[in-house]
């Protein structure tokens, strides 16, 4: 049903002529059209509207020609129809104002009808499906639990998450039954996300590098898997854990479709770690889009030739920054619809 | 000469009773009687003050008495001598008013002479050595040149160091220039500092992972490994870089006597990607010190037992935090000194 469908071929592992390529925050501030949308609506109107939000979506996809969409929206829709106020401040981020920091907090946590909270998500799916018109897959997303936790205990970003690791290694029962009630919204919102029409979901888990392996398992992991268990039967999953190379060897278990990873592991490693049989998607340094074009190009083909060029989805190893010339992300996108196998 | 020689025995990777242990940040703000100090005098009287100075690093070792002193001072110590303006700023951190970006700027940093202008370590050095009377070693220590980079660059800290990335990879050219005068620095900086009377030294890489292993390579490891094989044969030479996993295999064979590793690495991983022959210091997640007391003593002797008690020294996985209590501190340190081995 959908014409291009290398990214859905490169989940199931087919073999392919080049991998599929898309980019983490690819529909964002890097582009002049975004910016236009961005100085009349604010970021949640942006993401309530589905004509905006799918436009957004679509952005990309218009001028680059990428092998896959994803929805425009952001991983703290989740915590905000949880009953936690969430704010996007500009020129700051994220930022919640009554974080949750006891058990009291935790109970006032509530579990929602996703349909009723987060039913614009949905409306913005199908919006965007109709402009696709089946042209590529569309993805779908959603924060960790751990991640979502950082950020609802420490209120804000931040460089180490100081406070949300203190709330989970002082007061570990209360984490726990947080990060269930994340999980459990999740499950239900990605669920509905794909019932709305999404082709694959993926996980960001942007900090759980964070986190001491024994940790990562505790806190981050098994909340992750449950949700790969969960929808692994829906559509393919991808979980993408930022700093998480010490993970693969476990999440390559999981039934996950791919594995996303960061630029500080090598092709080598990652295929290694995550032994050798699940598609990897990733991982050029988005700070590495400000090299030249022609060295951009250079990079990607050596980056393809090192992960091979099946069982692979080319991306950047976290999502593209503001300050990236359009010209530059169009090298990298180019670079792969140019890539040939040598000999 | 040192009564407590564990420390210098594990750096020979000697077979000793039990490991040693320290505390990178040891001399810190979750001390009280650090607290009184910083209530007088600003961060660089502290620094520049030789009694200060000296006082603030034994004040650990009085009430802990950790295996090693950490000589306090700070890795901006460097660009403040090359000619770059450093301030520290309260509640915010190191700020450069004028952060070097361009080929003029790095023209303008100067290679001084490291007694003319940082004579006051030196006297720091001979003021602790005297206050320690040899009873523990004292660690003299540095910045890695990428790390001071990324500060003078950036400006100021931050959670990925796009600027200095950035000016990395469009200015390569000068980026290296910048590398190598702060590198020319460090090592005539460190051999003072030998000469002065420490019996060791540690090279901090803080901001090393945030390279792909390529640019690692190119903008931080070679310069580390040139500050190793000018020193190691003046003293034994720790080398730590935060998130460097990748790399671990190649400084293992630079010379240096230890590698530092993070709490993300386990001590298999570590021990595997070292090559199993060099003594490493680490881990314990330095935000794990928030554990009940029992519970970290639990942790430290299973973290002993998976590194093994042999070329190894105990430490975290980076400095200590401020909200750390003292009695948690202290239940650290005296883990260590309590292990026995099993059997």
């Amino acid at each position: 049903m959908i014409k291009n469908d290398l990214f859905l071929r490169a989940l199931k592992g087919e073999t392919v002529d080049r991998p599929p390529v898309w980019m983490m925050r690819q529909a964002g501030r890097y582009l002049p059209e975004f910016m236009e949308i961005r100085k009349k609506y604010d970021f949640f109107t942006r993401c309530r509207t589905p004509e905006l939000a799918s436009e957004i979506t679509v952005q990309p996809i218009r001028r680059f020609g990428m092998d896959a969409a994803i929805l425009f929206s952001d991983i703290l829709v989740i915590p905000q129809a949880m009953n936690i106020e969430v704010e996007m401040k500009p020129n700051f981020g994220p930022y919640l104002p009554n974080p949750v920091r006891d058990q009291k907090g935790v109970d006032k946590v509530v579990n929602p009808d996703v349909y009723e909270e987060l039913g614009y998500v949905m409306d913005a799916i199908k919006a965007t499906k109709e402009k696709l018109n089946d042209e590529v897959p569309l993805i779908g997303f959603a924060g960790s639990p751990w991640t979502i936790l950082c950020y609802v205990v420490e209120g804000q970003g931040s460089k180490n998450f100081a406070k949300a690791k203190e709330f989970c290694f002082t007061n570990p029962v209360a984490a726990h039954q947080l990060l269930q009630k994340i999980t459990d919204t999740t499950i239900a919102y990605l669920k509905a996300k794909v019932k709305a029409g999404v082709n694959a979901v993926q996980v960001f888990d942007s900090w759980g590098g964070m986190l001491s392996p024994t940790d990562y398992q505790e806190f981050s992991w098994q909340y992750i898997n449950q949700i790969i268990q969960a929808l692994k039967n829906d559509a393919p999953v991808i979980a993408f854990g930022k700093g998480c190379w010490f993970a693969l060897q476990e999440m390559a278990k999981s039934g996950a479709s791919a594995l996303g990873v960061d630029w500080t592991c090598t092709a080598r490693n990652a295929r290694y770690l995550s032994g050798g049989q699940i598609t990897l998607q990733g991982n050029f340094d988005p700070s590495r889009l400000l090299s030249p074009p022609e060295e951009i190009k250079k990079m990607v083909h050596q980056m393809i030739n090192e992960f091979g060029k099946d069982k692979y989805i080319v991306n950047l190893g976290h999502g593209i920054l503001p300050n990236i010339p359009v010209e530059n992300a169009k090298a990298f996108i180019d670079a792969v619809k140019s890539y040939k196998v040598e000999g």
